[in-house]
């Protein structure tokens, strides 16, 4: 069976807005044994649409449209459509009924304005629900292919292919392929160090294929299992990933979907301790992505952000002199704070990051990228230098992930050179 | 002039990295006056490429293809093109010495590996290339339709697009409109707002466009003007931006790219004061934002996430009654966190928010979305209850944009509803 997306909106071909929506149905048709063979994106226009209506009739099964379903006069999906197959635009009083339903809910009783426009869909064709939003989607066949209709809004969008999309193709995919996927993340190692230690790995397999992804600065591994039962691929992608689980090791910070913050979590819950923290370059930035974890209160207990050397004194107690002799940006300044965070809180672990983001601050000594992250535990403290880069938004990243990862390590018992 | 855009990636069409690359070309086009009518995707697969190709070349004038030129066996493109085309590959000269020196420079003068692959490009094109990688790219004619191929990673492409194609096509470009662009960025107004203030606006022009985008939670108007002569598309331009400011007024956070904490910035530097954050259910998101713009280190002293309540007794100074009586979550709490950290830090403002970014912790009284913004200031200070939506992500993002407005209004004389 061949698939296509087709994503229609003038913000996506200009350039303003970036699509999401066309990966996401790669992702999830993928799981239904559908692989994905062309992404299309057109603007809000009548003629661009029809014609990639038909062309991409002419190639494929099933062609998921999204976007151009909603009230405003931009929106021309529908009206595409019914041209393109030779359709009318008919009234549906199905959805006229969603539509009143669904402004009586947000107290517009009368709000037939929406109703007149987003109720028209082409002739012979049947509603998608919408749940969640007023732009429901519609589903025909033309020239041997399904044309699937979902609005932009990822959200609604999503919903309605799981809801609807899905099981109507799963039970008219032929010869039905089961793929399953599994990924791992991995942190500290390079991309050529990567490949070097996965060469060969699946040569000799027709099941099970494997991508390396970088996306700075960590690299997502998937494994794609690809067999005629789920039990089978299910076997094979369990070998494949015990298989790079060997030769990567603790460099793999998470499986699945889990993001490094969230392992840390994981990991403080587990062994049941608490965090202070204090952020010179970082500027908040691993305090906020710890707090993007939902119950992350149980374990950070505060975060200091001290950009004066003033702040770093009175609520870390850094010496005058280490400040005044080594400088804020030092292993003794970094020590002092991690050990300083760690004490006024009253925290088990305390880290602490100083460096210099730039553009400006650096020296020869201590160029732009030079940063200094420490940990402060009840079994000893640790302090390393390091060099990231030259780029401001690198080095805070970099910085962040860096120390995220000291307290995987330290949590998790695995060590970390220093 | 019809142009399209052809990205190629596997990964791309899989859904798991998104592709930026077209709507940056689309951008960067649209300068020059031409507007891409179509973004296509395919995977690294020589039989998707070709079709693809051909099918573009039928209805472009111009086709700007990124992705799948790098020196692993996965990249088809320069082998599909030729094929597609009807050319040979053949080894370009240039390119093979392009690549020794880059692999000189990379201390690794026997790299000959990536040299034979890459250097091999369709025969009768003309190289493209690349200062700051290995991947050149090449471009020629097929159909009446040129080609360009360009590498993926982002900075590569954009450089290689920049000074070698769009000069090309700029010269090409027959019948030649000017295009400009310019872009208003509103917060604190829904979509339907700012579309009843705008109405009808430019409905009797030939020369502007607008389009309302909304990136959650803020809005972008772009406004284009399309004219035969710079001049002519200037001056609409900013009498078109003259009336959007008249509708929308302080609305505006900024224009053209300015974030809304590089808005901030701008605006403490102008006068000259300085900031010290307390924030609780933001857990840093505002100091890392306001951190973010480099020279931020002129204006913000400090920054404390007080999670737990021993570090807003201990660090702001929030008596215990108050915490105790009336909450963590409380207006009191909240005022109480901007006096105290504006008094610990010494900074001219204070500014404190405490909420319940959920999933836990809601009441009857105090639900998951309730935030309290308090802005303490030499002059008086504010404090104010708001309710932003039920998800964790949503609410910390809300509560640090309407924070970040209130430094914005405060700075600006701008008066702020409390």
């Amino acid at each position: 069976m061949r698939v296509s997306t087709l994503s229609i909106g003038s913000e996506l071909i200009c350039g303003e807005v970036i699509d999401t929506n066309a990966g996401h149905i790669a992702e999830l048709l993928l799981g239904c044994g559908l692989r994905v063979q062309r992404h299309v994106v057109v603007g809000d226009c009548e003629p661009d649409i029809g014609e990639a209506l038909i062309e991409l009739a002419q190639k494929n099964d099933a062609v998921v449209v999204t976007g151009g379903l909603g009230p405003t006069v931009d929106d021309v999906t529908a009206l595409a459509a019914a041209h393109a197959t030779g359709r009318r635009l008919v009234v549906n009083e199905e959805l006229k009924g969603h539509l009143r339903a669904f402004s009586a809910k947000l107290g517009d009783p009368g709000g037939c304005h929406p109703s007149d426009k987003q109720a028209m869909i082409p002739a012979k064709s049947a509603v998608i629900p919408n749940p969640t939003g007023t732009a429901c989607g519609f589903h025909f066949m033309h020239g041997g292919c399904f044309f699937f209709f979902l609005p932009g809004v990822p959200s609604e969008m999503d919903r309605m292919l799981r809801e609807t999309v899905l099981p109507f193709l799963s039970v008219r995919v032929m010869h039905k392929r089961v793929v399953l996927s599994a990924f791992l993340n991995v942190f500290g190692l390079s991309e050529p160090e990567v490949d070097g230690l996965l060469a060969g790995i699946f040569s000799g397999s027709h099941t099970i294929q494997m991508s390396i992804c970088v996306t700075f600065p960590w690299i997502r591994i998937t494994l794609r299992a690809d067999a005629d039962t789920e039990t089978a691929a299910r076997t094979s992608l369990q070998e494949a990933v015990e298989l790079v689980r060997e030769r990567l090791g603790d460099a793999i910070f998470s499986e699945g979907h889990e993001t490094i913050e969230q392992a840390v979590a994981r990991l403080f819950a587990r062994r049941g301790l608490t965090l202070a923290l204090a952020e010179s370059c970082t500027g908040g930035l691993i305090a906020k992505r710890l707090t993007d974890v939902p119950g992350s209160s149980a374990f950070f207990l505060e975060g200091v952000v001290t950009y004066s050397n003033a702040a770093k004194m009175r609520l870390l107690e850094v010496p005058q002199d280490i400040l005044e002799v080594r400088g804020a940006v030092s292993s003794e300044c970094a020590a002092a704070m991690a050990t300083g965070v760690r004490g006024a809180a009253g925290s088990d672990l305390g880290l602490a990051v100083t460096g210099i983001a730039g553009p400006d601050g650096g020296t020869d000594d201590k160029p732009v990228g030079t940063v200094f992250i420490s940990l402060a535990a009840p079994d000893g403290s640790w302090t390393k230098r390091f060099r990231f880069g030259d780029n401001r938004e690198e080095i805070r990243t970099l910085t962040a992930w860096m120390a995220l990862d000291w307290l995987r390590r330290y949590l998790g018992g695995i060590p970390f050179s220093v």
